[in-house]
């Protein structure tokens, strides 16, 4: 979909961090560019979330949890993505269906077509035009952290966990080489900004 | 799934007393047998429901309605479903995929194959042994009520939405002859509930 640009990475990868300091740099410009990340204040899709997210609800089934993910990212589509869209406005949304791809259908084990063909029932055509992928193996984005923090949510889940949704993501760019741009999110925060915006300008979404 | 019955009809057709008459005749005996409906004292699944049900939610996409839907049925199937199965029980379920398939696929225009994709996705291998449809065209169903009551839900969403369901039912029995077991329901209350138990001793589900 014209227009709609989704943002990925691991977890450390800065990934928040870039996406508000572009934020603010389009804010300064003036550019009409709607940031967002679900449910992104879309009403029924946060109710939808705080069932995910309630720590009551450990008992959750893996694949209910895929089915109330999509449901919320449908209707973060209708109520944030598709009107501004409709507006002529380009959208950033940080994390999207690549996000399940790799979490749920492979560091999860749900299995990869499950998780893509549930999201293609749910976004239809409302497929990014093109998905830019902050490159950057979690051994490095580890380290950059400092290493073993006990109350780090990616020392919690365990590292295993986090090469698998890497070499996830890696698979999804080379089945889909067309649909990502991948920077290289190895430098400086600033040299990853100015990579990330001149991705954006080449694109035609910043001037 | 062997041991899995479901229960099918248009709204109606009395299949909620049906159902209830049929759980007493199987307490009275001692038969082994698990009545459930979705959420079906799942907590999980409810809460789920919930958000669909909050009459606050009125701006929910369709579609998102359907992926909660089958999330609720998800959960229901592993918390009450699944154990009972496993322990040997027989389950009867008042109403499950099918209802999905006519209501939102075809009576709310969805598209019958997505909801069927979507449901595939969800149960995997959990369709039901035999569904049970309870037959009885809407008009006379609404003419057993005692036609117009501005308060009945029949009334509330349109004659013509009922109609839809129930032709919906017919296209799936006409896919699935094998699945279906159609019970004419347009007799007394308890000639339907003499043909509901003769199906389900010639099943091999009652002694």
């Amino acid at each position: 979909m014209r227009n709609f640009i989704t943002i990925e990475g691991c977890e450390g990868v800065g990934k928040t961090y870039q996406t508000r300091l572009l934020k603010q740099y389009c804010e300064e410009r003036g550019l009409d560019v709607v940031f967002t990340r679900e449910p992104g204040g879309s009403d029924i899709a946060e109710q939808i979330r705080n069932i995910i997210l309630d720590a009551n609800n450990r008992d959750m089934d893996d694949l209910c949890e895929a089915f109330l993910y999509a449901a919320s990212r449908i209707q973060h589509l209708r109520d944030i993505v598709k009107p501004a869209l409709e507006q002529g406005k380009a959208v950033i949304c940080d994390r999207y269906v690549d996000s399940s791809y790799v979490y749920q259908g492979i560091g999860r084990g749900l299995g990869l077509d499950k998780i893509v063909k549930l999201n293609e029932i749910a976004v239809g055509e409302y497929m990014p035009e093109f998905t830019v992928f902050l490159d950057l193996h979690p051994e490095y984005a580890f380290r950059r952290k400092g290493g073993a923090d006990q109350n780090d949510r990616m020392e919690a889940v365990g590292y295993d966990f986090h090469r698998k949704v890497y070499e996830g993501y890696k698979f999804l760019i080379a089945q889909n080489p067309s649909r990502f741009e991948v920077i290289d999110a190895s430098g400086t925060k600033e040299q990853t900004q100015a990579k990330l915006r001149s991705v954006l300008v080449r694109r035609g979404i910043l001037k």
